[in-house]
């Protein structure tokens, strides 16, 4: 039995944790902690939780944590990069869903997030929880650093065709739309039903925090600099990230060739669903799944290469991957309790 | 293993029944039929069964379905009248989840759903599928009407009142709230996008056929006669029902004297969670789940008893409740299957 | 040229007032004022009023908005007791879209809003806004109440039948609807879209604030004391309140005599619309505009009258009527720039 | 007074054709035709008009539509080629919102829409309604083929940057998202509530119709072949386009550059919003209204420039356009009758 806590548990990284690890028999969820609800049970303010989970969120504590085999930050950015050095110290494996050890290039990190690291030495350690990319290492890692959901969606897109040279990578261009959980679950004007529905917006298109996490990914797959211009926009929904993902081919190419490639890079990746040719994802169909599901299209006209990537923000953007990480981590079957069929209409 | 057959499975609850019994170990879906979809695969339609089930949607044919244990009609109502006669003889456990077995007066049902039925030798034979009710019955039974949507919200809302005896008859009223998946998933005007959303509307104001259902439910409940209005209202969002009960006490009574009395009669229903006192349900703590919520609140001042019963229409109101019937006809635990926590957000 | 002020501009009424006002010839808005936004313009925060309205947000001061013809205060309660004295001192005619002066028994007031009334003597002088029933005195008066938004839907589909004594008053049952917007623009975990979207339920059970002032109406249409079961219920939708009224005749009633008892008694009311027999309205066309549309159904069986009742909760319900107050007040058309087609679909 | 006739009322374009011309007092419905709802009042199905239309579906019939001034085709492409030729020959003017006179070349109109063009003869004599481009031929005009709503969105973003000739356009980029009114009011399973709502998707990756138009009129801004991928995306919404457009700059450019241009540009647009440089235009924003807010944004990093262009798909992306056009037809002010503020929220 894999024990569990969860910091900062209020959000919707949160309760999907909880959502996802409550019903399994091999890992018990010990430690829930918020400092504001601190007292509270957890099913008082997530009622679908009622009868699964019978916690009460307490004040985040370093010796119960240390009592945990692992601990999920589930925490606005600079949390994690204070305090999971000392539950490393003592032997907690942590999965961090924020920031803090996303960017390899500290100086980078800082630039974005305007704050100092205050743990660069563990910077290096950290593994970027891509399953898909780092299988091997996440099994052997003692802290991970989950994928934003933005960057989930884009590097799945764009993973198997960096990595076979097969397109200028000077010109880059991922349109993404999210799902207003994105945002989190804290009281903002900009999130409120009345502001976000029935309507579409762009957002950060001056600079994004997933941009610089983006493009180390991309440029590792590719090895090569990487010319990205990435546009989130708000998209009137809960939950989802569609990613529309524009690249020209350096050589010629055909449907039928890129059809193969995505079906063979993505041959052992359980969740990653490479549809037929001539296929267009809809985020519905992967809502409260862990699957990433993937088009490739070749628009021989203008000559373009047009990837389609939807996932569900909160699963394999979020907590779904941080679980799939735990369950390499701990050497359980990679799809452990996270074997869900989206719930669809 | 349990051999299983849908037929008519292009629509929700269709779709929903697959949900929940493809990814089952004890369960294999077998057959699964339409006859306008022939020939193609079920995934291709439901992209979230997309390696969950590899079957392709047949003609409905009498030897195919024999050869199932069980077989789920999820069709409009006049279908399973039509065949299951047939199925039944040759061994076949038959769960309806249209009307065609739901309403014990033959008069009655031919006046709502204005014509003949043609299989009134079964009416009798059929067991309503409410197992908060019925639960023996079920147990032994070899065809299973189960409860419309609405029935199931507001038989659970009133049962404890009814069963003690304890308000007036003549008078109930259930104001009820359903998602938009009420409708089906048939092309109509009414149920577009556009004319659903952001928009409150009541229906079927002068009778709904779920009317003499939920009659006959509360009649055999109190022991006598029923006088209830029951309006229906169309709710922008796709899944879910909230009922909200009224009812005025023939004696003075508590809120804490209410509370008790559900707590109790639903201690040993796992799908029945009555909530604190205070509480006001929501539809969304039930997405996705099995489960019906329940608040019952005491008003000093109108001296009304207020009961909120939420569930999601295609799951406790359809298919979820389906299989809980096919649980319970199986000699399997109640809850295999079924114990799923609700999508939240 | 009218000269108006809004107090408290940054919510949701306060830019459907300006919607509303800013394009007419006849009213020039003067003065919008904001504590947090001071010297913001106001196109900048709803980017709608570009080239329509070219003021800045100001504080509150008693000088400018002296010189306004009209002040509408579009804050939450407490505002306008507390300043509404001088601007009346000062000649200026001040409509008040809060609770401040809606309830005309203080000790009530001050029960409901758990604080002391600093203005009572303002009390009775103030016209309750509902121009269907006070119609005159609206004209002749200096301060305006303008109804809450359930209170004008249940009030307007209660009334005929209470001033013509034809239902029993003591078992009133008011169940109703509305948007997320009557929650209004502040930042609040429940109206986020990822927290009220996609659901539906009751809230304020126990006993909402429109309570009393729905009552008091009620009780002055019929003479006798009502007993009132008000259920408020939030509603996955920006705009729109749908009140479901029920009531028992206490003689015998048709539907043709309830038809023409409502046509009759709004032949004279722009703005409420009758429908014809046998209908179900829907908020959505009445969005954006001034109107109440209402069916009345008399259900034989069950012996119930049932009304519908839709309005815009931010119109019909708030700013819309606002306008058409200070249309009366002003010896306007009733019905001047709120001639607007609801936005369908 | 204008007398104006519909053809093909029963769309969403049509209504909205009738929510701006119902309440003016210089145009007069007076002919609105529906084959299948002959003989039932327009406002039985649009009850937002009622009051306001006291009109009756009719057969369309060539002697009555002959004594309008002007009619306007609401109708699915290839009606307005057969029968406009005998209207415009007794002297009415023709508005097409539908694509039959869009494309100036046959034989791609031809593989487009797959059949043949019936009166390839008007095509020449059509003129494209884009008044932000063809003002004076407009005014002249007997024959106007209103543009597509992605076309309006895509080419009033596009056309300082291609006029100035400062991109290079053989890789524009169009990435466009739409609300689902888009797809009409017919009954199809896609449009449904329950399959378009909560999701988003592309759709027509391999080729829109809407595709040649733009092309068209982007070619003829630029004077050059235009090398464009254009992918609509399905939004959960009703109302709303937001187009991204990406190209990249063929010289230096700066942002107060691109500022200045798109200001200068419009500066006698009356209904093209040029937003302050860093704006993100939202599409609720223009909700009702006929406006297209557009923003320009230069990305140093990437040296790209993306324009974000917003429109109600309904009014600028068809009816409030086609009456912009009648407006400039019949010489009266470009803006009567379309001075409607957003509805917001």
């Amino acid at each position: 039995m894999i024990k569990a806590g969860i910091i900062g548990a209020t959000g919707y990284t949160g309760v999907e944790l909880m959502r996802l690890l409550a019903p399994r028999k091999d890992v018990s969820i010990e430690v829930v902690t918020s400092r504001e609800l601190s007292g509270t049970p957890v099913a008082d303010v997530f009622p679908n939780l009622r009868g699964y989970l019978d916690v009460v969120f307490t004040e985040p504590d370093t010796e119960t944590l240390a009592a945990c085999d692992v601990v999920f930050y589930a925490t606005p950015h600079t949390v994690a990069m204070n305090t999971a050095s000392e539950l490393l110290a003592r032997g907690v494996r942590v999965i961090d869903l924020s920031a803090d050890f996303r960017l390899q290039d500290q100086a980078v990190w800082e630039a974005w997030y305007k704050t100092a690291h205050t743990c660069p030495e563990l910077i290096d350690q950290a593994v970027y929880g891509l399953p898909e990319v780092n299988h091997e290492s996440i099994t052997d890692a003692k802290l991970i650093a989950v994928p934003g959901c933005y960057p989930t969606a884009v590097q799945l897109g764009y993973l198997p065709l960096l990595e076979a040279g097969l397109i200028d990578t000077s010109s880059l261009i991922a349109d993404c739309k999210s799902g207003v959980s994105g945002a989190g679950r804290k009281a903002a004007v900009g999130s409120l039903l009345c502001e976000s529905s029935e309507s579409m917006k762009a957002y950060a298109v001056a600079g994004h925090r997933h941009l610089p996490e983006i493009r180390q990914g991309l440029t590792k797959f590719s090895g090569k600099d990487v010319g990205l211009t990435f546009i989130p926009h708000l998209t009137p929904m809960i939950r989802g990230i569609h990613a529309t993902l524009y690249a020209s081919p350096i050589a010629e190419v055909s449907q039928e060739q890129l059809q193969a490639l995505f079906e063979s890079r993505y041959a052992d990746s359980p969740f990653v669903d490479v549809l037929p040719a001539g296929s267009e994802p809809a985020t519905r169909n992967v809502r409260g799944s862990n699957r990433c599901q993937i088009a490739v299209h070749y628009l021989p006209e203008s000559q373009k290469i047009v990837v389609l990537s939807v996932i569900d923000n909160l699963v394999k953007g979020a907590s779904g991957q941080a679980v799939q990480n735990m369950n390499l981590m701990f050497g359980l079957t990679e799809t452990a309790g996270l074997d869900v069929v989206a719930l669809l209409p």
